[in-house]
């Protein structure tokens, strides 16, 4: 910051003045709550939390904070897990929570268009309302923005076979630090007029411009889906059936694995039902017509028989099948029950190096005494090892970081990299130049100065 | 350019000792071939054409033409359509042909790694023998190199299903115009550690940087595949049968259309048997397991006679597909012999204003006495005016320039775009400030400053 911050009344007044007195809070309680998102250990105190209503308030919010200088940090509904929304310089916390308003779901263009404080959920079942699907969807979704997902281009349980947010992203209103408004893409299928802002967009995590406007792809909602379970004695047995599961020409829309440690752990909280002593679960799905289910299952079923499967279920009813994702649901929340704290990491190899990379989790984590269980998206590579310890362990703690920091390091050296979906924000931030090199890391600097030559926009994160 | 241009000889010279003195050529035939691209009424000299052979000398090359202040012009086969190869600024043109290496086919990552010289047939062929599909398929496929792909973000037939190649791109090693040589991506599915750099790249038409491998994402290639065409009297019954046909919940691998003049000029040449009575033609197609064919072409079939098709035919054997293929692929040549020059444009609309854009077309081509045909990708919106006149014919030349200048704007005004895959260059670089504005062409130079501060990568084009 080149400029003296304002005193915060000063800051209020005016921030008041633009989105009137009643949407600018500056009381401890606002300040504790907006200063943290859904990571562990990281807080930050805003010395305001404005929620606008309008891209033209967004604007002046952030004319005002590049004459006084003052950081703007944009967020959603903060369940971000790498701290990308956390203030830690202060400033303004710039919930689009507000402008929450979904204007067009357009059946003849595929095409949805909103504001970006729609949750995740409540897009998709508009869509659902007009028989299209919005296939993104991140864990978070019944409480996580459409915003906050393009701005961390947040994955899921469908990123094989549908990809991740970019991939439905068509148009964008964006504020620059300016207070610039620009309008990219659009309505239109193809376009390949300049350079390709909305995808830059996409994961910049707020450090490039404010996103007032989205207009998404959507695609015609597949009419039957299926979805199976299998056991095998080892990860490494499991990762073989997914080779051969994509060998055999077929893309399922969901590929899911959990390790021994989650499995007993989900078994013990959730009781799903699932059998304890397996090595590992594979949860897998499929949808379309129901003659591509019926036969995309049943070689899915083969390909995991043939690797050594103990077991395989596919579900032949509804509830059955949401017997078998609730297993896949309770990962998170029955690891977490574990210990106070979880810490959930979204390490990512080349897919065929998944069971490698969780035999080297396993190691790490015996090395540093700790319980780490992985789960995650067999079918990206994409593992989410869970670390739970107790926050008051100074020890653990330290240890955590260290297992954590040598898994990074394991995903490099596999050809991977230190997040899939998750984001860098501040938590990953000392391991971007191991993953970019320096070189990188400096254009990504360039590129952050090109659109915000002042810093303000979410400083200390991606680009500083 | 800052620093003064090194006479031809000193600069021949340096270059021969960075690649040898076979793979720089200063002939007045070289200075000629690659003065151009596939863009008519566009020629450049450059002072030298360079043909490296691996990063290491692409790096060397930047570093003499950052020193020297000589402009730097990468490209591939020069397919494009858009004049983004031509070096109308003199300098090095810097031909990545011989960097044409297909370094791997990775069946259980389901990716390919190559240089960009690599041709996308050759691509596509390569990973068909492992029952593998590139999807992205340019008309230029033959002779156009993935390098140039990637640079323009080609598109083609599959886009609506299968989307462009942006898609398909998963990592790519770029040189900096400093010489420095980073790695973006990699061979992992998901992937948001710092900006998306991989996404930008596409499309940037070689001014942000120069590629020297690529990292592809490949699908397994669908077990069958059908074809179908059909008749309408007019477009808007064609543009409602897209429509119908989405709205009922399939999405075609391939959705064609050939306008009345285009289908009349086919037939003329290329003798395929189509109706000229026709005033529009539908050609469709499908891909997947056999069932999801019979049924989503009965229903594509049944889409379009319910918007009042004369006549539908689904091809029943691989000759009556090729038949059909052949229609859509003979426009752009058989619009070609009706005069000696042809330009071939690419503006792109929301899909459902299709028709009304096509008649905006008619309507302007007979204000300025041109004959203009449309055909193109009716799933994407995407049309190609194609105007065919005599070079010689300046008031004609005049009047296609105002006809185009018009289309551009009638395409704004419904919401589409100057350009839906064949990219900026020089040729539609004034249109672009009306599509993007001034704050986002400013935006624009902004980005192509912090890859390349002196401007010597094709500088006057996108960014500049």
């Amino acid at each position: 910051m080149t400029a003296m911050r304002a005193t915060a009344p000063d800051l209020e007044h005016e921030l008041a003045a633009i989105v009137g007195a009643g949407h600018v809070r500056v009381d401890a309680g606002a300040r504790t709550v907006y200063g943290r998102d859904a990571t562990p250990q990281y807080q930050g105190v805003p010395d305001a939390v404005v929620l606008p209503e309008s891209a033209e308030q967004v604007a002046a919010v952030l004319r005002l904070a590049g004459e006084r200088g003052v950081p703007v940090v944009p967020r959603g509904s903060g369940t971000n897990l790498s701290a990308a929304t956390v203030p830690q310089a202060g400033g303004i916390v710039l919930a689009l929570t507000r402008m929450d308003r979904l204007m067009e779901l357009d059946r003849e263009n595929l095409v949805a268009v909103c504001q970006p404080g729609v949750t995740t959920a409540r897009l998709v079942a508009a869509a659902a309302e007009h028989n299209l699907l919005y296939p993104p969807d991140p864990g978070s979704r019944t409480t996580a923005t459409i915003g906050g997902n393009v701005s961390t281009c947040a994955g899921g349980l469908r990123g094989l076979k549908y990809g991740v947010t970019r991939d439905y992203v068509l148009g964008a209103e964006v504020v620059l630090a300016s207070g610039e408004i620009i309008r990219c893409g659009g309505r239109v299928m193809k376009d390949v007029a300049g350079y390709d802002l909305v995808r830059l967009l996409c994961g910049s995590e707020g450090t490039l411009g404010v996103i007032t406007e989205l207009t998404l792809r959507l695609v015609p909602a597949p009419e039957d889906a299926g979805t199976g379970l299998a056991y095998f004695d080892t990860l490494a047995a499991a990762g073989r059936a997914v080779s051969r599961v994509l060998a055999g020409g077929v893309l399922p829309a969901t590929l899911e694995f959990l390790d021994r440690t989650t499995v007993r752990t989900v078994e013990d909280f959730a009781h799903v039902g699932l059998d304890t002593d397996a090595g590992a679960v594979l949860i897998f799905g499929q949808d379309g017509t129901p003659e591509t289910v019926a036969r995309d299952m049943e070689r899915i079923a083969e390909a995991c028989r043939a690797e050594g499967a103990n077991d395989v279920t596919v579900a032949s009813s509804h509830d059955e099948a949401e017997a078998i994702l609730e297993a896949r649901r309770a990962a998170l929340p029955s690891l977490s029950r574990l210990a106070p704290m979880t810490i959930l990491e979204d390490a990512t190899v080349p897919r065929a190096r998944l069971a490698e990379m969780v035999e080297r989790i396993e190691a790490i984590a015996a090395r540093h005494d700790l319980v780490i269980g992985t789960f995650g998206h067999a079918g990206d590579g994409n593992l989410h090892p869970t670390c739970v310890v107790d926050p008051g362990d100074g020890d653990a703690i330290e240890r955590v970081h260290h297992a954590f920091a040598e898994i990074f390091e394991a995903a490099l050296e596999m050809g991977g990299t230190i997040t899939g979906e998750h984001g860098i924000g501040l938590a990953k931030l000392p391991f971007l130049e191991a993953r970019l090199g320096a070189a990188q890391v400096a254009l990504l600097r360039r590129i952050k100065a090109a659109f915000d030559p002042a810093g303000i926009l979410n400083p200390g994160k991606l680009g500083s």
